[in-house]
């Protein structure tokens, strides 16, 4: 491997580490995920340990690429999401969620979003026989569980960091605002700002939609292309998907993304031609579904992310104990 | 890579996935995590997120191998173990843990042994300030934890295994046995198993060990050489080393291996250069140990063993939900 010159760190590890700000910011995280696991478990979730290494890998990560490793010989990726283990073991868990580490090397330019890591985590759920909406609902009810939680049990922390419950009021005292993706594109349009109907939001939109919301919103029915292949295409319209993303408000963007799932075999494999994917590297997946993967709804919670919307820091990094930017060489 | 040929998994994972086996193996685990994470939050400690990936990992694996990625042109390798980071993080948090995802590739013929798999999970603990007595303390009141939770919220799954509470008796009436390396070498002897005094105890003698056993064993006092560079050499002792193994008994094995760690920076550096490592390749930690790394004692206590010696299984593929033994080619 060619070693190239990188930017440095935001501050060195040891002084990150014994920062008030991380420390703060790992309490309201620690208390995030207790009340994130009562809430699903208190709704029939069962938790698993998620796989790190496999044969093939969540293709849909928009711009990031997966790691390689060698496993005996073998190329195995690190997973950059579980997606596909997730629906494989619907047939022994209808209701199953991980805490889930996840690696994509992002491109080197999103160093300095605030937004992206290559190492981060995701409260990873699925649920057999669950609708789209279904799976919305849980979302909602597991951010409000988790809100709900941090200011019932770390206030002083809260406000220490500067965060004002008020930001929360909304959030906590009825639905979520919900649009189309075809929606935001008129909102994003009024806010003076150019986005395709046919293509995925990019960040620089996200925020900007973000921080023109005063309360969580869904962004629903993606153009088909803009997802992996196991986004379901709307029966009622091919030209969209029956997914989800969840913006937080006050700009601090996506903090989940979810879909129904598609489950028949020959039209997964269809779905993975047209997205350019090889069926013949996803061979145990598809052995699963040809033998039967129940229908489901599910949908990743990225863990940085709740955690910076919590607290209201600025960027990732700063609630991540060991915080790798893309491109940054660091420990 | 090449393609080698390997054997195959012990179950297609479909299979594996809707087995009874694999549920109560995952209900059990599953609370055996909420005990631990109640037993540890309860008595003063911080969970964090561990790190996947670093410049360099833990050398102490016997015999284990790190798998390298690509971060961005620089070789970086998946954590074996996170305990350099644990140290580095004292100074911010006095006691914390990680349910810490690991990666070892182990030599093929353990593929075998029901005790090894490639990807595991360790309930990861260091305290500040603490010496060894303290951390075997902590395991053992940690063990005591888990097994009362487990019997407690779910004796019908564990009978359903088929297994006895009675083999946990003596377990959760008193202290735990002891012995130094030198006296288990003895033990041994009495078996019918050489062993040698100046090296580790291979899984073989581990499992002869403890099957003569009839509750926990703390093996102390291993030779110097015999495991990482950051286990304290015994200042009464120096053939020694400050550490500790704790066995199953019923011929479980091994379940958490801790020690006083070095934290002197100069002695850090003798330790790595008598172990063979090349501390130039520590560079980020020996930053850390010269700015000053507090004195600690700390431990592994192995996930899926625990949950293998909770329920009784024979072998640690059975509790793993996507089991990667060594050498096998699975998903």
């Amino acid at each position: 491997m060619t070693t190239t010159a990188l930017p440095t760190a935001p501050l060195p590890l040891g002084e990150h580490l014994r920062s008030a700000r991380l420390r703060a910011a790992t309490l309201v995280q620690q208390e995030a995920l207790q009340a994130a696991r009562d809430m699903l478990r208190a709704d029939g979730f069962t938790e698993l340990l998620p796989p790190l290494l496999g044969p093939v890998t969540d293709p849909g990560g928009r711009g990031a690429k997966a790691l390689d490793v060698d496993f005996y010989g073998h190329r195995y990726r690190l997973m950059t999401s579980a997606i596909l283990y997730k629906q494989a073991s619907l047939n022994g868990f209808d209701r199953l969620f991980y805490i889930a580490p996840n690696v994509r090397v992002e491109p080197v330019e999103t160093a300095a979003t605030g937004r992206h890591l290559v190492e981060f985590h995701q409260i990873d759920v699925e649920i057999a026989g669950a609708t789209r909406t279904d799976a919305m609902g849980v979302a909602r009810d597991l951010l409000k569980a988790v809100v709900t939680r941090v200011w019932d049990r770390l206030p002083d922390v809260l406000e220490g960091l500067g965060r004002d419950r008020r930001v929360f009021d909304e959030l906590l005292a009825g639905d979520f605002d919900r649009c189309t993706h075809a929606e935001a594109v008129d909102r994003l349009a009024a806010l003076g700002h150019v986005q395709s109907p046919d293509t995925e939001i990019d960040w620089v939109a996200e925020e900007c939609l973000s921080r023109a919301l005063t309360r969580p919103c869904f962004v629903t029915d993606y153009p088909l292309g803009s997802r992996g292949f196991y986004d379901r295409r709307d029966p009622d319209d091919p030209r969209r998907l029956r997914n989800f993303d969840l913006l937080a408000h006050d700009g601090y963007g996506e903090l989940v993304s979810g879909s129904e799932r598609e489950s028949d075999y020959a039209t997964i494999v269809t779905r993975m031609r047209e997205s350019g994917e090889n069926p013949a590297k996803y061979a145990w997946y598809l052995d699963e579904a040809r033998r039967g993967i129940p229908a489901s709804a599910g949908f990743g919670m990225g863990v940085e992310r709740l955690t910076r919307f919590l607290t209201g820091l600025d960027a990732l990094w700063q609630v991540s104990a060991y915080p790798k930017l893309p491109g940054v060489v660091t420990p």
